[in-house]
């Protein structure tokens, strides 16, 4: 049984507020033998405050051992099984450049390359071209039409675009195009369903008029098409909690990803002083929010290990605000862990912390990789988070009598 | 895999004893911030002692955030996945009060009502009617007769009774016909499936006979019909696990969850000290032994903080006699949380300990919320308690070569 069967069925208003705080990345290692993590080096007086007065624990982003993206990571945290919740590449692409997709589209990532007189493609990346000189070719792409359907260009970095169609009937199960080698001509679009052929039909038109429009580029004379996706079909926090939900957040991708689940984007802030601001503006407006805060995982990801330290000291320098609105339930998480010595997204547990009156705090007054591990929340799958901050905030009948 | 396909293959009989007490309700929650739970304010010297030569941890009754009934909350304990094996309203209301469901029963809620001349609900529970006053009208319901059918009608507390169907051919998935509102028609019972079409007719023609023998009666003139449900088809205890099982239990509603499972029920004691005494009138007749406690549940759903303190010392008196028994395997543990500060069942783990000669003992010299959620049992769901226990017991092969 599906845990959103139970959120559904054992959902109630009590006009709680629950506050989800999301550093990206937050988990880390030391960078040597002994050593401490960047969570555990960060002067966090508010959160050992917090520590003091909630419960801990590690929560495990997918599976054990399992380093999710931003796509997966997110729809753990927001209650959703990542493993059966896929969003496909194309997508999440679209996604992560704040493009609004729709039931009726197909979001394909496309990449320029460069072909040779005999269609063989001698560079999958056109050069490494730079984004200067890619973006007004993807644009100069918008031109392309197709009866029936509506198409949308959007450049992203680099030799990297997305490609969106919407129109009735296109299933987005269409192999890719990339033939993910040199010296061979790309692949034609290929449904893998019935549902998909109009796809098919589709992308090979556009990519029939996409190289004449190249034609004559010295280096993206074309592109390969991967990743196609349709939106993917995921239930609303408004359905599945009875949340009024909001999401604060500076990044595209993360205003994306809670937008797919219902989530009202609030605000345009671009810092986190700022998403405080829209947070206390927003209170009386919604029962959820998401604030997400990135650069604990740039940090990591740059392997910059004192600037995220810094970066964390910055996370917790805010939380006194917050405190000061008096959620019911403040979650303090990650999606997952980013260590600096690793310069990557990991596997490794993340330390998640929930204070409410009646969370049982464990005996922890601070709070990094190393207290979470004997928390009271124990080792969980984030997609339980959820569930545990609907119980704390009150929000959850009895199951069964 | 379901756990009981490993029991079926895996189990072996080693004449070893189990007993498991189950405290209900037995987690709790301080009741200010930095204060003791109920269970660390108690004085325990005999679990103290336990802990010394156990191994303990905490409990999850059914996920993360899900505080269970009493139905879920046991199933879990008795190796059940209480996600799939659902009892019905009706037929846990059957079994609260001690009624047998057969195989060929459906079972059914009963709530008085008062209508309006026009037939209209004026109010969905007579009036609060009193038990007094409503338990000679229930049994007043017994003339009532339907050719094929048995029937039983049960009073239970105020505007509650229970009505059973026996007979062939009758399903349980019928719609309610309680309104849920006021000023308009009870519903007539729609059956939900074709197997149900049965019973939806037989409900209908006790309806109208009832509303003729109710007739004239100022407050309880109908009544309503809700959680249709036939008798939950539970593996047994014997079968899953091959274990003599028997309950002693003050309650009729654990009595009914253990017949469920096929534990026989064993004596009518109305005290602890009578249960114990039970348990060494029968031991050499049965493998395994759930005792029942109730008062550490009732005491917490009353918030009666100190009463239940006094109710942990009660039950920490009786474990020397359990103990004097030499059971091979001895657990104490709860079917969820009912913190008196939240006045309700809830869903934090619950402090469990077993004790076996070879359950690999934990640091721990005390029982209680903090030190179990750093037991050598970690954090684990309850419906894995069982194959522990069996495990411990001896009572279970190796699996694969």
């Amino acid at each position: 049984m599906d845990i959103h069967t139970l959120t559904r069925e054992l959902q109630l208003d009590n006009g709680s507020k629950i506050v989800m705080l999301v550093a990206d990345g937050l988990g880390g290692l030391p960078m040597q033998p002994g050593g401490l993590t960047e969570l555990e080096t960060a002067k966090t007086p508010h959160l050992d405050a917090l520590a003091s007065l909630g419960v801990q624990g590690a929560s495990i982003p997918v599976k054990p051992g399992i380093a999710p993206g931003s796509g997966p990571g997110h729809l753990a945290l927001f209650g959703y099984d990542p493993l059966r919740y896929l969003i496909g590449r194309g997508a999440l692409e679209a996604t992560g450049i704040g493009f609004e997709l729709q039931p009726q589209d197909v979001a394909i990532r496309c990449n320029f390359c460069t072909i040779d007189d005999q269609d063989r493609i001698t560079d999958r990346r056109a050069g490494r071209i730079s984004s200067q000189e890619s973006a007004p070719l993807a644009i100069s792409l918008r031109k392309i039409q197709i009866p029936g359907i509506e198409i949308f260009v959007e450049p992203v970095k680099e030799h990297r675009f997305v490609v969106v169609f919407r129109g009735e009937g296109l299933g987005g199960n269409v192999a890719d195009t990339d033939p993910q080698m040199t010296g061979v001509k790309a692949l034609e679009p290929v449904a893998q369903n019935p549902q998909s052929q109009k796809t098919a039909e589709v992308a090979k038109e556009f990519l029939r008029q996409a190289k004449s429009i190249l034609a004559g580029h010295p280096k993206a004379n074309f592109h390969t098409m991967r990743g196609f996706a349709a939106k993917p079909q995921l239930p609303s926090y408004q359905e599945v909690y009875g949340l009024r939900a909001a999401a604060i957040a500076v990044y595209p991708m993360y205003k994306g990803l809670a937008r797919l689940v219902g989530m009202d984007i609030v605000g345009n802030a671009q810092s986190l002083e700022e998403q405080i601001d829209e947070l206390a503006a927003n209170w009386d407006r919604y029962d959820f929010f998401f604030l997400h805060f990135k650069y604990t995982d740039s940090t990591g990801e740059d392997g910059n290990f004192s600037e995220k330290v810094a970066r964390i000291e910055e996370l917790d320098s805010v939380l006194g605000r917050i405190q000061k609105l008096n959620p019911n339930v403040l979650i303090v998480t990650g999606d997952h862990s980013t260590p600096s010595y690793l310069k990557s997204h990991s596997w490794h547990p993340v330390p998640t912390l929930l204070v409410s009156d009646c969370c049982r705090p464990d005996p922890h007054s601070t709070f990094n990789e190393t207290t979470c591990i004997t928390g009271g929340l124990g080792h969980f799958e984030a997609q339980y988070l959820m569930t545990l901050a609907l119980a704390n905030a009150g929000r959850l009948g009895k199951f069964g009598a």
